[in-house]
């Protein structure tokens, strides 16, 4: 299973943390994470999949990826700035929101497009997006939902 | 200039008349009409542009373009689904959003990130964006917008 | 019926007016004339089409559009990089490569892959790829290719 | 390090093998595979990969990724049909061309454009490709190339 953190490039010192339990939770439970491969939410989630010994996977806007946060097992570089942030869900089996700013909001539009499951933490606030308040339970979500949906 | 109108595959009577007098804005202006070229809301924009003797142009998901509406010059088949959604914003010098669902709230992000100056009718409400309540007035908006770049 | 021309940023005198007379044909014929929107063959093809009334599409590499030719009534700009060259071919019904280099190469692999029917005119030798000497004909070889279609 | 092997869905025993040791090559070094993710070529790779212990990654076309090969630690996919395969391009710092078909064409194309280093085995004859008979010397080839390139 592939599961997509998405959020911003800046974070404050708790939705950093979020991310990085977020991450810790996912690689834990032996899917792969997915993100924007960014700095702020990104990189949290990165780290935290790394600490629980995770794979992590970053789908960069750049040619060069020097964007790229310290903590990606895959780098690649797609060199279609925004236009990236459509791949990140279509690589996703289900999304973690957490924060963000518009890339943000794209991707969680883009998820109900498609549609892919998607939870949000103290994220925007868009029709028929459930929102949670910790890491513990956005993943408690997600698992139940790709549960549900094997079955 | 290049103008889109972006909205859903549905729409009320209202809007749908509110979506062609844009349409109808943009072609007089001798502004080329860019969309994504499907039913709804797009069609009405097209339809009312057409009347004008505007240039109208369908930036369409599917490969074989069946779900094109009636009125456009232009038909350009991508293949790419929703992914199509990210051109309409790049092609786009500015951006009238009317109504919508998911598919609009995407492009809205879009014209955030990308950045483009952009407008809304009765569309999500999303921080930063700026609504108002006529085809009159989103067009006078962003024709101001449009001549403050120039100079 | 979209027909695209794809050809080099240069061009020699003689390609150029191969391209300039195979944009009159595509536009005598009424059909849409699509292109990566670029100098050389691009805008020869463009221009010939413009002498003979029709309407021609640029699709652009860009964010901003300053490598488009003058002969354009549609500019879109794309911010793709050369990754736009697939846009070209999923647009068009039908493909005349004159000459060309690697990004008329790639244009060409795709014509084969989605497919589209495609003819060259001193163009990339491969396997399978009609080429002929003159616009006219591979004007005329696209239009029987066409004609067979609709039936 | 990515490192890109490209070629067609199917394959003979020869070219199975060819591609396998360059799977195998490629995760010695301590490079990420990466390729379209289907079977034929890019299976063999893969499974060349993982014999050696390396990471594999695949792009796939797909929304479902059904084609995927059983050998991919990463499964990405698209939704985007041929349009991915600018994505491999992109996401390599080096590719390797095997045999294959129009695909593969399109990939080469895409990587002279871009520009990223690539050697063929018994692939298209691409003016500027250069080809070699064996895994060991695309290897060998392709290591000194992103050698010089560090310096």
């Amino acid at each position: 299973m592939n599961v997509a953190v998405i959020g911003g490039h800046a974070s404050s010192k708790k939705m950093y943390s979020m991310a990085q339990e977020t991450g810790r939770l996912i690689a834990r439970e032996g899917w792969v994470l997915i993100c924007g491969g960014g700095p702020g939410i990104m990189e949290a989630a990165c780290r935290g999949a790394k600490e629980a010994g995770g794979l992590t996977v970053g789908i960069l806007p750049s040619f060069d990826g020097k964007e790229a946060n310290d903590f990606l097992d895959v780098r690649l570089t797609t060199g279609l700035g925004y236009a990236r942030n459509i791949l990140v869900v279509r690589a996703a089996d289900a999304i973690i929101a957490i924060a963000g700013e518009y890339g943000t909001l794209s991707e969680i539009a883009f998820a109900f497009n498609d549609p892919k499951p998607i939870v949000g933490i103290h994220t925007w606030k868009v029709r028929g997006l459930k929102q949670v308040n910790s890491a513990k339970e956005a993943f408690s979500y997600i698992k139940a939902v790709l549960k549900r949906r094997k079955k």
